[in-house]
């Protein structure tokens, strides 16, 4: 009945996660949900599978080709067949994994919004599939945590929005992160200035957005494709800016960021970030900074205003990043609905954190006897975890040293010697249990 | 791009959790990971996905049926015309979405065997899908809750298993359980002592399983098919016990067990439930009752001992159980594991429990002006958050009464108004608001 499978492995790119890592994912999910929900959030939660119409409905951009298909169910041989005529096997499919949960947000709220306050303020933490070639770092299964405010047009939205994201940082022990922000409309200005014609704007984005890998003298001689002379424009722009964003940085101030742009380019943007900056002045918690950085792009093309991200010295990579993207959660209802949304990296940052040591009573390992009573340890057992303790039952072993060794880095801190016949709580000696 | 979808609905069968259902399902969550994590528990957490073939081994039963599975990536036209020649859809899968936490717990067991403690105790809790027909109460993606003691041959792992998980029905609210015990050892001892060929002890048992839908006579009519003589010897058994479990029902003792079994019939089941019971008397939280029902049978054909099932008078159906399943979590090891596991029905304690008013500061609505200026909310919000508070900005409407009804319904109890220029949290008057 049973293949003797001699491979036991999970799906390909996907995770076991043991105690220890789970403890850890765990606890940084209860401080992101806290600290969110203190700061106005409310948890929502949708399926993991939606219609696959759904999913490839253009929202998604490049993650819809990634997606993971789910097999009609009771197909005919008169679907298989005609699925074999076209060679297009995505007919066999009527629900799909969801590969972000943005798409999700959207046919939540259609569907829910007579429900909901007039400004809402989700949290979404879950896990989403993308079918990416497995490589360090990147999985096909891998946890998004999103918050959103939808239906707030002003720029309270970002500030409450970035102003508890940095909590969430800070009290995941998480120093010395830098909020990069910029903002679309800023990024639409400097190439208007510089001589770019709108309809390149779009593709020229896409050559700024890889300044990170391929520098500034390759993103000019890419950009020279579409117009030498804006080209030369923007090079200079980009020169004179980039010794400021290798050193300290730009403040987020009116005079800063001025300073750095062209003089009259994108007056609105500006004066958003600016105002953005003064408002979260000394609301941010210690050591999270914020700096304006023109040659922020972020990739997706749905964004409209204000975009930000987060950078952290311990990862190579950006542990968080959002923005404002006014056109897409009305989608599926047919109308524009303003909307801000922040997504936390949590594989990133979950490599980053410490588990920290528990508060409160201390975990007993309770090593017993092999003959000890199943009533007395019940007993004794549940008269610890009545105090408060954690508690796991330890059968003694030969070798003593390996069984605390064990228990002690799984977090018990105590441990007592249970002879059979012992019944009376007090009489336990808890002793220290060094890691 | 997009449709202009007219339903936005979940995926058939599937649900959303808006932000007070999520509430309250976090909460079940959060006490059941804490009372069991104390009893010596750890979480662990699989993929959602694993190998179709692994899903389909055989160690699903019926649900192997019910599940969805996901189709090859890259699938080409020779693949496509091979299934349909055959018919065979599910040759176009190679990943299926989990049934249940049990097949993906003996897959994770056998891979991580060596990095486990001889005595490994487990926690899963997570979503599993099953195609079933949509119905009140059903659905096609569910939460399950399992613990499982894997490496313990002895009933301390029993002892353990049922004093956690009655804590947990206790810590959640749920007063009024009942533990109905059986072991499946005492159901072919007896089968056997009422004449019952061994051959036909399953076929007996899955119509001893339809006492509650179709009553002692029917049970008897069917297994007069199987053995009349031998099926009169068992209707005596069930006349004489039936009065009993409609009453006070059956202690856990050896005494109150053997009064109501045939003399002799069974007597290795009957010593470990009363040995069971003996071990958990003093231990069970007030309010948990444990009885004897040798009619209980547990669906699933994998049980070798213990079973359980918990009943609660809010609902219909049982609220939780489990059993003894030595011969199972080893199947992907090539080797038999002690194991005892246990299932809590989430889905439907969510609907008995109540979320308990938060304990701690308070939760303030700041009730503010539409000109109030977002650096002042920002602050006098960053302000309360630091004191403990959970903040929600509001701003203004005429109707202030369907304001506050709304926050007051979402849980806050206090709220203040927010004047344009107000940036001092102490003159903030917070008031009482009524639910």
């Amino acid at each position: 009945m049973v293949r003797m499978a001699s491979q036991v492995n999970p799906p390909r790119g996907m995770r076991d996660f043991l105690p220890a890592d789970k403890a850890k994912r765990e606890h940084a999910f209860s401080v992101i949900k806290r600290v969110y929900r203190d700061h106005g959030f409310d948890e929502i939660e949708t399926p993991v599978v939606e219609d696959h119409a759904r999913l490839h409905a253009g929202l998604g951009g490049d993650n819809e080709k990634l997606s993971f298909s789910i097999l009609k169910r009771g197909l005919g041989a008169e679907a298989l067949a005609a699925a074999a005529e076209t060679g297009d096997a995505e007919q066999l499919a009527d629900l799909g994994l969801r590969f972000d949960l943005t798409v999700p947000l959207s046919r939540f709220y259609a569907s829910h919004r007579a429900e909901l306050p007039p400004v809402f303020r989700s949290i979404q933490m879950g896990p989403v599939w993308r079918a990416e070639r497995p490589q360090k770092g990147r999985y096909r299964q891998f946890v998004q945590v999103d918050i959103d405010v939808i239906g707030e047009a002003g720029l309270l939205a970002e500030v409450e929005l970035l102003s508890a994201t940095s909590r969430v940082f800070a009290e995941l022990g998480l120093t010395g992160c830098v909020f990069r922000v910029n903002d679309r409309r800023i990024l639409f200005g400097l190439l208007d200035h510089c001589g770019f014609a709108p309809e390149t704007h779009d593709r020229a984005l896409i050559i700024v957005d890889k300044l990170d890998k391929i520098g500034a003298e390759g993103v000019i001689g890419e950009l020279r494709e579409l117009d030498p002379e804006a080209a030369e424009r923007l090079g200079a722009v980009l020169a004179a800016v980039e010794p400021r964003l290798a050193g300290d940085g730009i403040p987020l101030t009116a005079e800063a960021i001025s300073a750095v742009l062209p003089a009259g380019a994108a007056a609105e943007g500006v004066a958003n970030l600016a105002e953005i900056g003064a408002a979260l002045e000394g609301v941010l918690p210690e050591g999270v900074e914020l700096r304006f950085d023109p040659t922020l792009v972020r990739g997706m093309g749905y964004y409209t205003g204000t975009i930000f991200e987060v950078a952290h010295p311990g990862s190579g990579s950006s542990v968080g990043g959002g923005g404002r993207y006014d056109g897409m959660i009305g989608r599926f209802l047919g109308q524009d609905v303003p909307a801000v949304g922040s997504s936390i990296g949590f594989e990133r940052i979950v490599d980053l954190i410490e588990l920290p040591a528990s508060t409160g009573p201390e975990a007993v390992a309770l090593v017993h006897d092999a003959d000890a009573a199943p009533a007395d340890l019940a007993s004794l057992k549940a008269a610890l975890v009545a105090r408060g303790h954690r508690v796991r039952l330890e059968r003694r072993q030969k070798n003593m040293k390996t069984l605390l060794a064990r228990v002690a880095e799984q977090g018990f801190t105590r441990f007592a010697n249970v002879r059979a016949g012992e019944r009376d709580v007090d009489a336990l000696e808890l002793r220290e249990l060094s890691a």
